[in-house]
């Protein structure tokens, strides 16, 4: 039995991740659940899994979950305090870390200092700060097993490999519910039609972060510090059927590919269960259905983004940190309509521009760049 | 350094075997080879390899290639008892089975108990006496390593896997070359029509045996035993580009795949080389060259061969044995234009129907069963 605590239980990937656990109850066991301010949701999965701890981000609303649960024992915790105390809780095993965005950073990192297993679905954590994390991760012996679907692909093709004969990684991007459009089309695009993606169900910001091809910019930074590649290791291919969900070339010429109908809960349960694997309810894959998998180069003249991942990694230091808080910002401008498009890629452009890189940057360092990049993002246009 | 012995050295696979070796030269030392009797091909491999024993199968050649080296210090040693001492030498480390047809099977299984690592890409000696041959391996702790590009796709796959979570395994298949025709078509195919395979360079009896998808069914018996799997575990897929080399089923859903370009060098190499990879001259695998890869369900009321080996799989036993028998006898006279596309599952059938399942068979047996199949075969139409 695995005592498991979820950062982000109301998100997409956190309520998946109870998906799972509830058809595995014989195996795990939730210890403590956290969100934002959905309560009513909350109030539910306290309901059905009877965690010990709850945290709430918003004061507020933990206030009205507490004042809900008085008969009960459960313990509400609030704000980022909360969350870091049932990420270190002694008794838990594995940390899920599926919220989204740079909140998760602390407890993440806070749960690797006490040696725990990270099940990691928040990428923001190891593009913001993926030497720092890494680095703490080794120290401490705490393993962080990837969550996303790519990233677990790759986790899955290396068992049994060897990382020095590992040629390069070919991470698979949908393309996105804009692949195939021009610039000119994207000029105006709205986020709700970035909302509609064609193969999977993911949160908002992630849609949106798939339509501009960020997100596998954002992979592609997670990569190099999850597997200790060179830049020039990782590949991006367009895979619009999104089977196939990242692969590894070794140096024989040979490769090897993860591939199974597009479902996270798939690569949520082989991280609770790694090193094992369990039955599930995902569907097999039918290659009667899927008989065809098709393959072509990311148009990285349109989809801009893509292209500023890499630079950001290649710059180093503090610039990943920009890229993705300026990203996080301009996202949600993006979301309540209040920029265009092709103001996401060219704001986080001139912000990478202004920066001072700072190497080697400590965790300081990091919250700093994030801060004053987001001040900058919504101050200066 | 490893000293490998080459049982079939001038044959398809037994010549790009030496391709390997030639680029690997530091890796590998080659103390013996064989041949049929193409004593000027021999005699190049002499030359540039400088083995210390030839085995030559037929006699008289080996006396004429005697007389060619008589300047030199190797041994020329003819007949099955020339390839089994080349199995049995002390100083080698790894067998390498390129030989085609049942001749492969006692020089194999003599070499297996001695310990020796086999590279087997002699399917006719699992499928003839599977269960034999993998006891004895177990026995003697003889490691199997298999050439066959799908069985090397799978071998690749299970590198750090647990056998018990295999879902089943998809073998692929190109469908090879009278793929989409119907049964009146292929009535009057002639096995130079057969010889064209679409992707792989392969020789003469594999070309026919792709031709009517045995091939294919002799990888179904031979899969069974290589990964120790029950018959309805083994899947069989088409896949026309030959790039999906084979894949695993997890009980999980996820699927993992062995990829490359169709180039027999890579299967070989990684026998030779695991667990380990080294770099090869195989060109990498483009994914804008190659960027669609498709399926589709075999047409077994057209390829009959494929559930006659299943058929012979299921009944076990010797049965699997009359059918590699009497498959290796009719494509030889196919070969000859002496019968007709469709005498070749008519009279399989006919062959094992006339048979009598010997259960636990020993080599004995299956040395009696085989022969007695081919006079069948050879007399009775």
């Amino acid at each position: 039995m695995k005592n498991i605590s979820i950062l982000g239980s109301t998100g997409s990937i956190g309520k998946q991740t109870l998906d799972v656990i509830r058809n595995n109850l014989d195996l795990y066991k939730v210890i403590a659940i956290s969100g934002n301010n959905n309560i009513d949701l909350l109030l539910k999965q306290i309901k059905e899994f009877a965690p010990k701890y709850v945290a709430v981000f918003d004061e507020k609303k933990a206030k009205e979950l507490r004042n809900k649960v008085s008969d009960s024992n459960v313990k509400i915790l609030c704000g980022l305090e909360g969350l870091n105390e049932i990420s270190t809780l002694k008794e838990v095993d594995i940390l899920v870390t599926s919220v989204v965005g740079n909140i998760g950073l602390l407890p993440t990192l806070n749960a690797i200092k006490t040696g725990k297993t990270i099940a990691l679905a928040n990428k923001e954590t190891l593009v913001t700060a993926g030497e720092l994390v890494m680095k703490e991760a080794n120290i401490n012996n705490a393993r962080i097993i990837p969550v996303d679907s790519e990233h677990s692909a790759i986790f899955q093709c290396l068992q049994g490999a060897n990382k020095k004969e590992i040629n390069k990684i070919i991470l698979t991007a949908s393309g996105g519910p804009f692949r195939g459009m021009n610039k000119e089309k994207l000029m105006d695009v709205k986020a709700r039609d970035a909302l509609k993606h064609p193969n999977w169900s993911m949160g908002r910001k992630i849609s949106i972060d798939s339509a501009t091809l960020m997100n596998k910019g954002l992979e592609v930074i997670e990569a190099k510090w999850l597997f200790g590649l060179e830049i020039d290791k990782i590949d991006v291919i367009i895979h619009p059927q999104s089977i196939i969900h990242s692969m590894v070339e070794f140096i024989d010429g040979s490769v090897l590919a993860q591939l199974a109908i597009p479902d996270m809960k798939l690569p949520i349960q082989y991280a609770l269960t790694y090193p094992e694997r369990v039955k599930s309810n995902t569907e097999g894959l039918s290659f009667e259905k899927y008989n065809e998998l098709t393959f072509e180069k990311p148009d990285r003249n349109t989809f801009l983004c893509l292209d500023l991942a890499y630079e950001a990694l290649r710059l180093g230091g503090t610039m990943p940190t920009v890229l993705n808080a300026a990203n996080e910002e301009l996202v949600m401008q993006y979301l309540d309509n209040r920029i265009k498009f092709y103001d996401i890629p060219d704001r986080i452009e001139k912000a990478m521009k202004k920066h001072n890189i700072i190497k080697n940057p400590n965790i300081n360092d990091i919250i700093e760049t994030d801060k004053y990049t987001r001040e900058y993002i919504n101050k200066s246009f």
